[in-house]
């Protein structure tokens, strides 16, 4: 997210409402955890959407979408979501990006998983994540080594 | 499924009985859809099985059965598919075919994921399922551009 | 497993206890499957785990995790699995064995979808699988052919 | 080979002349070994051609090209290929058949390195190529155990 | 191109000078091709570069290298080229950008082995490229269907 | 290498001669950066060989063949070539291990077109490589960040 902020003039991390895939946290623990990864860059801000994320954009006045990549696995389903969002709305255009390196290989399956059988996933999250999957597994947080 | 039915003497579009997996569709509106997606097609027939398709293949009197690939990841376990019905039942043959190149990129879950949130799906479908997909979701059906 | 013994001095099959996967065998029918299917290896002994895999190993004295790999779809998971791992313990490595030939193309899901329609897996799976499979969808054993 | 000859009328072993691609073996090499592999299929018989494939099925009146496919690096560049030829040649449909389940793994780069170290390949690759790569590489040709 | 056009505030479209690959047109035919393709987008400038990207994307003051995704196979020498030019230099972004649904399926290798065989490529490459492959291979131009 | 010394009793790093491939350094200069790498290593020595791999390791009396993983295109080459090698000599186990977290992404291409370059490879290679590169290029050594 960083480092979409240094290419774009205004970046929002927006939240998808997605009741029917039960996400381990609430909206409001998804957002607080947002809100406070993205305290120190100025240009980007947290919000929630439902519905089509194309139409979220337009609304937004936004001109991209950015997605994340990781593996080969997330490509070919990234690829074919961001070609019907361009069907949908041919003015928005889906853009990929890495994230950083320490993370690459990391899905929020494993790392979920980790968290779920009493792993220390401290050094593989940012800082507020860590927190918010501590608390609910209820476990003492350690610090990174 | 017009491809097929160029090359081969008969063609049945079986659907596969499959409590476990909870379609969107009923077992009737599936073959509904199939029906009047293939009426122009004198050489294909709309049928269901259960248990196993080598089996079900076989009954018929069946020497192929065709599967379309859209994707690598399709491919992988579409593979292994066609090897086990090979071993299952050496006498029929899996073989593969492309779908339109206006729908390669698209999977059934982004299909059904778009019309859950509302979007349109009208130019990404044939007909009768986009008449199927309205009615499911209540939707007025709009024209495809 | 039997190509692991002969590079190792000691080799656990360990089954993981996992309530959240619902698992087609219990564990104890899992434990006893495995047990039957390493008899004839003395170096070799069946065991259970929950919590993390890495623990476990050190808690055994053991120092590498050996995982099979089928296909490309396996690959990139387990490799992110082995990477994640090494990062909870980096005295413990990941090693990768290929199964034997005639089960390269199997997953699980492809040879229990075969059982549950009432296919024939008798030549896919090992002797003591077969019959675990066959007390559960009770069905009657048929020979391999 | 014979699997496709179940399936169809007719059916042409077509080796492409590609002088850019220095083969191992000369054209006239190639129709002789094609030639001694069908033998027993009557419905086949082989042929070569040069230009574009497409051009040369609808020469001949052929309405699919037939491709194996083995591996999911074949896959993406088959599927490629397929869709060309689509666009060049719309009445001539590709469909993809596994070959026959021992060579599933063999890549010709791989039997061809093999051949060239010394290395048996009697038992990877079907009579008449074996005696080809054998007096190829002047070696003298033993049973297939 | 023009997709990237929308986003950025300067675009350059860069040739590498690489000898060692003995591209199909000179530098002199690849320039020229990109200037007619860029002609109506005043935002792009073409240019060309040798050494490192990363370097002259520095010496240009730019921000981010965008590179265009179209297959499995290409993805991952991309992420692997990506991730290196972040470590060589951490303040310039790769992001990835889709071609042109049209285009998707189209290597360059295709392209060029289909015009070397005398076959039709007029619609899968644009109008500059066109010209320019038609005059390599001396053929008549036709028209796009 | 050093995780696999911690594992097996003996390990010979074994560079192919390969007249063919043209590598970029000669048999001696690469049996030299192996020396130099493993020499903390009194389990590990450095060999050559030519021919067919199994039946070098055939002749020391190994008993596995270690190869290193590292990306999704690797495996699928690195998969068939170990069905091989597994139908050339039965006896002989490959397994797979991954390289160090820093190196993973990082193809033996890359590395080498960056030093082509002028590219800085110092942080990418071991220090006998980066030697042996540094040489090859005629550049000046400089220190790894």
């Amino acid at each position: 997210m960083q480092r979409a902020a240094k290419l774009f003039d205004r970046v929002i991390v927006a939240v998808a409402v997605n009741e029917a895939k039960k996400p381990l946290f609430t909206l409001e623990e998804r957002l607080a955890m947002v809100r406070a990864s993205i305290q120190s860059v100025p240009k980007a801000k947290a919000d929630w959407f439902d519905g089509l994320l194309v139409d979220y954009v337009q609304k937004q006045g936004g001109q991209a979408i950015i997605r994340g990549l990781r593996a080969v696995s997330d490509f070919e389903f990234e690829f074919q979501l961001a070609l019907m969002n361009r069907k949908l709305n041919k003015d928005i255009e889906t853009i990929f990006m890495m994230p950083k390196d320490t993370y690459t290989f990391l899905s929020s399956r494993i790392v979920k998983e980790i968290a779920r059988l009493g792993g220390d996933v401290n050094c593989f999250v940012p800082e507020p994540v860590r927190r918010g999957l501590s608390t609910k597994f209820r476990k003492q947080e350690a610090p990174c080594p």
